[in-house]
């Protein structure tokens, strides 16, 4: 028996028996004759059933159905990418055993979102939401390839620790043995350490997020890309780092990921050599001057704000990404490092991508003084917490800063879903916690 | 000023005044003259103080104060490297504040680890550890090439999961809202599920073991590199793969972290373009004649045969590895596919290093029906924790199987640590969850 090949590799045996092995798809009947589409992770392929044993082998088989498929590779002009097979033989590697509780075979997946969810173990194997998932893997491959370019080291670090200290409430609490552990809301003290060892540092992992919102943005674990960048001026050596990454990732997803770029008919954003950026109080301004409303003195913006500002980036930059610095530091961590030349407001920026936050970042303190301070202004009374993230700054850190994006929003995002579960292979939030 | 460059980049920079930062690694009298050693994460440069006014910005300055350094880049036989920096002035980044709690500037760290390891923060900044820590990233970064280019696919399953299934009491619970959650153990279930949409793919991330052990080989939260593979004939293809893997993460750390490992003299294992197997049965015949002990008709094998085991192989196949196959069903988990010629033993295999057990993995059970048998085996009542893993077999999955590798475990015994602690930057166990 000839070795599997992949569907997509049919073309080159053509004359050849060759056997391919996947899911069956669709049985159907054109012009008198019946086949079989054939699928596997490259793509399918159409088997004639063209003998009466052909026929018999899968009567009553299930689409689902696993198949072995010994067949001649013929040069077809009237087939589906000019491929079959002919004088096919079957072999079940296995069955279905019960009706499948979504279709999985029509080119565009009609689906009910908790029908989806529930039987994500199946639905998943749709093709366009294989495709969707690969380019999550696209971006986390093209994230770390452009870092790794530019010097970083991989990290991994505690997910489990010992005290609630980022955000407060909104984090799960463990039972660790005889005591109580946390659920890290994310590597920042980690990575901010670490910069002390490889001076640049990323990891990929995962965060968690006790916030009890039930909306179409928020998941209580998803996928962080978190950067963290030593020896830095200020915030706009992140920015610049930031920068390469989207065009990294971008790149990387247009190279590497062209057929599911294609299947899912993504729309490329549009970047620039370098990413308009406003300052804080400025983006206040103009939307005062373009829009009539007066939010200045607010310490935020709100969606609305972020869409006119991606508006303005797109008709002034012809840019779908665009930056907001200097959010005021009573809206950003304690960590955070201030503006020297007005302290009022931040180091820190957001990188707005249609509209929207994708990533945050900023330059942060880095004298242990400074965080002594900082942890006095934001009322944290019981220093204990941060005993071992504070110690890194009393030996000589450099000055630096960093910055996380979240896979699942960069992913919805990009392709514009209405709901940040569709972007997550086995979505946790309010009520889910299966599959 | 000049750019900052690294301090492995000054060779490139003879007669040019350039810019170096990092730490202050120590301070040296020779000959007379006065000598700074500045460390940043590619090495480390010698500066001279030859006049009072460089030896005076440097009074009282501790050991890993962050310094900026300007000064002429020249060739000297006499120095290390060949290469110094003379006329230095020098920007003082960031303070050292308390006396250091370890001493970094001495070639070989002598440490106590509980020590080591509280001051963890600082302590990873010794090069010995730098470079331990690069090697972890370089083994992921292996690995991730390895079965990408196999064509695999990335995925990131969810580490929170509502049933403790896997292995029983073993599992940390989470307060989730208003009900219980628990840590993944592995990421076995969403593995073996995504087999189904990807047909090959991996994982890298954390897992979480409550296993109350307090032993120099047990952390209880540590890296897993986790591997699946769809349409295998049995588990030899699995190992195929594995040995694929193995011989790609050597070759990537020889190659991309050369000086990584002449730093930490790393001994390179022999490993053989085929990885010799022997299956269970006779691994127990094989220690009753080469060392008299009758362990026959035990389920395991005890840590003291798999060190007869390494050592045979490596005297009769010149290998530091062995692959056991065909371990008895008894011992393996409940999805494990029994041998068909002789279903007391299992389509598994351990991967031995060195006469211990570094990898687990194997073909596992791909038919629903084969699934409930096997959980009534083994005396699951409640099947409600399976459900949806369970319902992934009723449609169509191809056989398959995967492995498992500790990355902690990996170093340890690449590296001949005697302490996993060692490898993993900031351990979990019974009593530590900071820093």
């Amino acid at each position: 028996m000839p070795d599997r090949i992949y569907t997509s590799e049919v073309g080159q045996h053509i004359g050849e028996r060759v056997q391919v092995a996947g899911w069956l798809h669709t049985l159907r009947r054109l012009g008198g004759i019946n086949f079989l589409v054939l699928r596997d992770v490259r793509g399918t392929v159409q088997i004639v059933l063209d003998t009466p044993e052909a026929l018999q082998a899968l009567a009553g088989l299930s689409p689902e159905t696993v198949l072995s498929v010994e067949g001649d590779a013929v040069a077809e002009a009237q087939a589906p990418g000019g491929i079959e097979i002919r004088n096919p033989a079957f072999t079940v590697l296995s069955p279905v055993r019960d009706p499948l509780p979504l279709t999985l075979n029509k080119p565009v997946m009609k689906l009910n979102l908790p029908v989806f969810l529930d039987h994500a173990v199946v639905g998943l194997r749709h093709p366009s939401k294989r495709a969707l998932f690969r380019l999550s893997a696209g971006v986390m491959g093209g994230f770390r390839a452009t870092l790794n370019q530019a010097g970083f080291t991989e990290i991994q670090t505690p997910k489990l620790v010992e005290s609630a200290t980022e955000g407060g409430a909104n984090v799960f609490a463990v039972q660790y043995f005889d005591r109580k552990a946390y659920l890290a809301q994310s590597p920042q003290f980690y990575k901010q350490i670490m910069v002390g060892i490889f001076e640049r540092v990323f990891e990929v992992g995962p965060v968690f997020r006790a916030e009890p919102h039930d909306t179409v943005r928020h998941i209580n674990e998803y996928v962080s890309l978190d950067a963290e960048i030593g020896f830095i001026r200020d915030h706009h050596d992140v920015m610049a780092i930031l920068t390469r990454v989207i065009w990294g990732v971008l790149e990387h997803l247009q190279t590497a990921y062209a057929p599911e770029m294609a299947l899912l008919k993504v729309k490329l954003p549009v970047i620039p050599e370098e990413i308009p950026n406003i300052y804080f109080p400025e983006a206040q301004e103009l939307i005062l001057a373009l829009h009539g409303e007066d939010a200045r003195g607010e310490p935020d913006l709100a969606p609305q704000h972020e869409r006119w500002l991606g508006e303005w980036a797109k008709e002034k930059h012809g840019s779908d990404f665009l930056f907001v610095t200097g959010y005021p530091m009573s809206k950003r961590p304690f960590y955070t490092h201030p503006n020297p030349a007005d302290p009022r407001y931040s180091n820190s920026f957001d990188l707005l991508f249609r509209g929207t936050e994708l990533v945050t970042g900023g330059q942060r303190l880095h004298l242990y003084q400074d965080y002594l301070d900082a942890a006095a202004r934001a009322g944290y009374k019981d220093l204990k917490a941060f005993e071992t993230y504070f110690e890194t700054f009393k030996y000589g850190m450099p000055p630096h800063g960093g910055f996380a994006i979240g896979l699942e929003r960069f992913i919805m995002q990009l392709l514009g879903l209405d709901n940040i579960r569709l972007a997550t292979l086995f979505p946790r939030d309010l009520t889910r916690l299966a599959p």
